[in-house]
């Protein structure tokens, strides 16, 4: 499939990268915030998909990886979207816990700033 | 650095990968709608902190690149932030018309759902 054809018609034709992976960022259905970015390969998303539940690929285990698969906090799939040339998927979810393996809601809990980073 | 002190410290310390990229996403400061996913190398990130303004890396040109400086569709930062391992930033933006490359607000103007792909 061409990338024309990649970002105008309406079939799924995820354009994995070198290493069989694409993008997957996760956001709070209720609050918006960015909670973590991970990696899919085919299965995962597959998985994701038939499960409503994110999976990821790990790529330091590389292993297919259900997030929350041993804390229980899982991220359950409202709505799945994915951008124009088909290299990148953003996920709205609801969390069950804490998304970051530090304790926190979300993986983003520092701002960047000019002289360093800042808690938020 | 470590990685623990990577977590921990208030130090940016960018884990780029192997090709010296780390991916960024896009939200928009009113909608909070996430409006594309780029990668960046050490010099677009240095220039997105002192201008204000969203420069990537084009892996298809191999050069810096400031979004919209042929459309003028800027992508204003107000604010920056970095996850847990430091391989990936969140920019909160006020974007200067559509930021996608079709013309519309958002790369994401696309639903997966369970028989393919559905406009928004």
């Amino acid at each position: 499939m061409s990338d024309i054809d990649r970002e105008r018609n309406l079939t799924l034709n995820p354009k994995f990268d070198d290493k069989g992976l694409i993008t997957a960022v996760i956001s709070d259905a209720d609050t918006h915030e960015i909670l973590m970015i991970g990696h899919m390969n085919k299965q995962a998303l597959e998985q994701s998909l038939s499960s409503g539940i994110v999976h990821f690929f790990s790529r330091t285990r590389q292993k297919l990886w259900k997030k929350g698969e041993t804390s229980g906090n899982i991220l359950n799939i409202e709505d799945m979207r994915i951008d124009c040339d088909q290299d990148a998927i953003w996920i709205i979810a609801k969390a069950e816990g804490p998304t970051c393996h530090t304790g926190v809601k979300s993986c983003f809990y520092r701002r960047i700033t000019d002289i360093g980073l800042e808690k938020l």
